[in-house]
């Protein structure tokens, strides 16, 4: 239980289950206080005046759940702190739970006793909205209460509201971007300086873009998570993210962007889902874009989120993906708008339908490949190879092998737009040529996702 | 008067000044229906039964004010237009009204007969909101009655919604960027081929970007209406178009784009609002920024505004900024707003004070220049030209004198950071110097807007 302010009684809790009627101060609910529930504590301390103009009522965080209460909290008095979430999120001063401890559980139950107890939502955590998005959601939207998250998906960039407000006008046909800056700042200095993987990762560990174990951002699984939320938003139905086909980046080498230099493309991590007739497709992988692609300009760190709708053609949504402040402006966003909604949470605001919706196999999908090969050194190579994608329908583009050094040699194919399905079993097949010493990388190419 | 529907007995207005709750079909009256209005009927028509599953309820329009009955209208019956806008507005089965009529007369008297009615009033009118933004949103604020514009200010592209929900938490530093699709047209045509500035309009007149007429947008007209909005949004008071001050691309020529190319810079017509102390600087004029800012990836009729605030830092929206879906999209997505908030629009969504805002004198403000002069070819003259500089405390960053043609000399000068006032008074004193011929272009460098 949250201690009560000095001098304060504690309030009895006279309505468990459904909060005191928010006509004065909204009372908040943190749980978790790292990183970003740091800064959301800041923001509502330092701007709370600014705040009560814009919402009409004061807004106060009544308490945050952490798992150290000897550590101070700047912003936080330590009579805030608790170690008990639960009885923090049936404290009759909160009206609205902000959920910023990260991870599956406890995280998953605490929202749902937030929804029993008739209290919005306002979560940062997209892996459980991504893993138990099925359960919250249902839940939610029979009890009518709101679930916010903003800042689960891109940081500080506005992408949830303006997808759900701004362009209800339109059916969305695909929503494709760059969702994490880790992956998107190893790749800018691979493409700009030719650095190897590890170094660029070991650079951006130094400087505290990514974690010591880096495996949920390379192996794009954090990509995952935030494309399977928007591919709920774009079909109206629920996508999990065991459904995303996934691939990381740290089978890139230098050579790699070379190649795509030359050929007029940049090289990103893209999380993308598009609508195909009544299924998605949703796939996290590294992409050969056209250099001209306003994605190609968005470096280092930046994310950005490209929507395409039938009435409005293609916007974007560019800015900081994570840190502290940026994403505590969306999650005290979320808030205020949770507040303005206290009693109805907005209709349009909804989330999909928690069933399902069906995915694409990725077998019948349709794309260009780059495809680097080394194999020996010697005349017939090419034909044999060009024989297995021929035989498999596979039609090439391009082709290029650079001087061979000795015994063996470089090669490197763009194919024609081509059944993913149908390519597999050309690789299949040309893995199994004697001659073919390595498949050393397999890229997407999209000219126009 | 709207004929009633086929079969169907015309209401009688029970209660003139306060529409009948909404619980069931929402009525829209369209006042004007020139480009955007005919997308507004479309979309409304065409996605109508997906627009009442998102919002809960059906949206139906009710009728249209045009000036000539006579054309045909796709998606409207011809028993549904009228002529006599007031009466639609006055109509008893009309919830919301929507005006894309453009001009500031007689949009305003509508907008303020639909406040009166209580009813919520979407406009994609950027010159009333500009120029009597005063009157309306002072009467809407005393009667509770919602105003929605997000298509008078940036066509398809987001922006007032994100910043008054999305972007609550932050205290608002600076809006800037590319609001007219027709000059940005030019300017890239200018910057890639070449092209003089008369050759690029009547390519873009040729394509439809601009009118035959184009003085609004060439001359920032247009561009100033959309800042004056914005800067409203960022000081909250409100900015009226006047106060703006406005530059047009007319006296750009070729060789600018060359000698930016040189430097590394790229030239956009920018429209930016800064807040300054408890003012405000806003102002639209062609600027030099550097080739490596997002903003100078923009080309051809894209739009594109960045938005700096004290949490998030910086993020941008891009995309259409005109054209009749992308517009009709941001109209029917304040519609569907409109629709769900109509017994109570959101306080979050609140207008700016109508009192007005302090805007800083330009004379007072401090830029970096581009300045491009012809004076004789004849030793002294740069000595002469930066003694003008030195004695109004001008200092020079970039000097480039290309080989003359005989008798004459091109200047190219780059200032460090100036007060306004004082670079003005260096430029009436080098056009007082017999050595100057000609003052061609002055042009502001924003290195960081």
């Amino acid at each position: 239980m949250v201690a009560p302010e000095s001098g304060e009684q504690p309030q009895p809790a006279l309505m468990p289950s459904s909060p005191q009627p928010a006509t004065g101060e909204i009372g908040i609910a943190l749980l978790g206080c790292g990183v970003v529930g740091s800064g959301v504590a800041e923001l509502l301390s330092k701007k709370a005046s600014d705040y009560a103009r814009r919402l009409g009522r004061p807004v106060r965080l009544v308490g945050a759940a952490v798992r150290d209460l000897a550590r101070t909290r700047p912003g936080l008095a330590p009579s805030q702190l608790t170690t008990d979430p639960l009885a923090l999120v049936h404290d009759p001063r909160v009206h609205i739970v902000v959920e910023v401890m990260g991870g599956v559980e406890p995280a998953c139950a605490l929202i749902l006793a937030a929804i029993e107890a008739n209290k919005p939502v306002v979560t940062a955590n997209k892996e459980v909205l991504a893993r138990r998005g099925d359960l919250i959601l249902a839940r939610a939207q029979e009890r009518g209460v709101g679930i916010y998250a903003e800042g689960a998906v891109a940081g500080g960039i506005p992408i949830l509201l303006p997808l759900k407000r701004s362009l209800v006008a339109n059916s969305l046909s695909a929503i494709y971007g760059i969702v994490n800056g880790t992956t998107n700042y190893i790749l800018t200095r691979m493409a700009e300086e030719g650095a190897p993987f590890a170094r660029a990762l070991a650079e951006a560990q130094r400087l505290g873009y990514a974690e010591a174990d880096p495996t949920s951002d390379v192996d794009g699984h954090d990509a995952a998570y935030k494309v399977a939320i928007l591919a709920g938003l774009l079909a109206n139905r629920r996508v999990p993210v065991e459904a995303v086909h996934r691939e990381g980046i740290a089978q890139l080498a230098p050579i790699d962007f070379a190649y795509a230099r030359e050929l007029g493309y940049a090289i990103k991590l893209l999380a993308i889902v598009r609508r195909v007739g009544e299924r998605v497709d949703v796939r996290v992988h590294p992409t050969m874009i056209p250099d001209s692609h306003p994605l190609a300009a968005i470096r280092l760190v930046t994310n950005a989120i490209a929507v395409k709708g039938d009435a409005v053609g293609e916007v974007m949504f560019s800015g900081p993906g994570a840190g502290q402040l940026p994403t505590a402006s969306a999650v005290v966003a979320d808030i205020l708008n949770a507040a303005e909604h206290l009693e109805r949470p907005g209709t349009l605001m909804a989330w999909p339908d928690p069933t399902q919706a069906e995915v694409v196999p990725l077998a019948e999908t349709v794309s260009r490949f780059y495809l680097r090969l080394r194999a020996d050194d010697r005349p017939g190579v090419l034909g044999s190879v060009g024989g297995s994608f021929g035989s498999h329908g596979v039609s090439i583009r391009y082709f290029v092998q650079k001087e061979g050094s000795g015994t063996q040699a470089e090669m490197v194919f763009v194919t024609h737009p081509v059944r993913e399905g149908d390519f597999r079993e050309a690789i299949a097949a040309i893995r199994g040529d004697g001659a073919v010493r390595e498949i050393e990388a397999i890229v997407r190419v999209e000219e126009d996702v």
